[in-house]
């Protein structure tokens, strides 16, 4: 599930990521990693603990280097969002406040909207053991919340920006049901091609009597053909079903085809 | 952003997490608190190099202990989905084959259609540093792969787990826009409070000769209005706009409510 591609497309675009007082250089590196995966590229920190730079940021980053090296730090929050026009903070408790709250898919619609018409945006994301403050919640716009487990919300930083870049990303598909490669493709199977398989099925049987008594013969066509039929056949799946027949019809057990005649250690009786 | 609360619902069901040869305790372990930040509870493990139980991966799962109790591992794939009806391999790279592919939210809709159908499910998830192998894949009925940024496709195993386990809980939502908490209610204000509002600021205003010079006045009120009416108001932020507007009015700076004076260091010239 790894891999830098740089022959690829490097999407680096939309909200900055503002993490509040992190506290473990390996979250840091988590939510660089996370922000990579799905587009987004501008990291910024208000008092990281530890400091930075991070090797340990780096190293949890797993080669999401164009973040790391971007990733600028400031004194306050103030000074962290002071060039955004719009603010999402994201918090799993209830605040008491006037604030608007979203859930990830209404933010990420949002911050699409914004992007697309020139606004600076950014999300904020609090410590590791207790979020943003009151103080800190009210600079910005809007509350944004994860639709989680009452019993079990427990959602660390770096899962948190996953999500919210999950969902930012989503909104610059076309469509959420595409994916970035598909199936090699089938073409359904025409009647002619399925009624083929019918024939050559039914005469492998009947050489074999399969079809006893005679007088049921027809029924038992019928349910033969309702059982393989179910599910509608592409043009390979016929093809791959004709071999096997052929193949079942035509050689014995332990028959090798490149000696051309049956194996030891003992003859087949069908031999 | 953490938190278990045993008096609220805990939701458990849905589709099974099968691990194939899982490495570390830790992922196992942030593996089970994904999934049941988002409601799900069967952990199933092929395996596990390090064996199991695992005190890492107890102690990374976050007190997700229903889910780590419950895990069961198994010795092959075959018998880890031998009860189930319909399973999804996750896969990043392109797989030659005949199977559809699938984005998370199509297969969290399939999986949801099938879970109120009454059927068992499950998604596979691949080792660590190289996935699935081809064998692997092809005993699921279809893929599931993640809409990532073309360069930089590095999602672990957690993250995967955690991105399926959100998708399969919003298909579980009436409403993608529901939030599990709200913002205070608001009522929109009515024009009567507006223009008390407007009637309110403006005489304390023209009462200290903003309103200058007079013949500018109508134009200097209808910009005023605009200016702060812009958005529209609810009921309760007239409120608090009057409030500030007759601390404003009355009181000189520094006036302190308690001592019904002006405080040191000095007296302000409006007082």
């Amino acid at each position: 599930m790894s891999g830098t591609n740089s022959e690829r497309e490097l999407i680096a675009e939309g909200p900055a990521v503002i993490l509040v007082e992190p506290q473990l250089g390996e979250n840091i590196g988590m939510v660089a990693r996370a922000m990579a995966n799905f587009g987004l590229a501008e990291l910024r920190l208000v008092k990281p603990r530890d400091g930075w730079p991070s090797e340990k940021a780096r190293a949890a980053a797993s080669k999401a280097d164009h973040v790391i090296d971007a990733t600028k730090v400031f004194d306050t929050l103030e000074e962290a969002i002071a060039d955004l026009n719009f603010v999402y903070a994201t918090t799993a408790r209830e605040r008491y406040g006037f604030k608007p709250v979203r859930s990830p898919v209404t933010a990420a619609e949002t911050l699409r909207a914004k992007f697309k018409a020139g606004e600076k945006t950014g999300v904020l994301f609090g410590r590791e053991r207790w979020g943003l403050t009151n103080e800190e919640v009210a600079l910005a716009d809007e509350i944004v919340t994860f639709p989680v487990n009452p019993a079990f919300a427990s959602l660390n930083i770096a899962q948190a920006v996953l999500l919210m870049s999950y969902e930012w990303m989503k909104t610059g598909l076309d469509d959420v049901a595409a994916t970035p490669f598909l199936a090699v493709e089938q073409r359904p199977s025409t009647k002619e091609q399925v009624f083929g398989l019918f024939e050559h099925l039914e005469e492998a049987l009947d050489s074999r009597g399969y079809f006893h008594p005679p007088a049921k013969k027809p029924k038992m066509v019928d349910n033969l053909r309702a059982v393989i039929s179910r599910r509608g056949f592409t043009e390979q799946e016929i093809s791959v079903f004709r071999g096997v027949i052929r193949s079942l019809d035509r050689f014995p057990r332990r028959w090798s085809k490149t000696t051309g005649r049956v194996e030891p250690p003992e003859n087949d009786d069908e031999a």
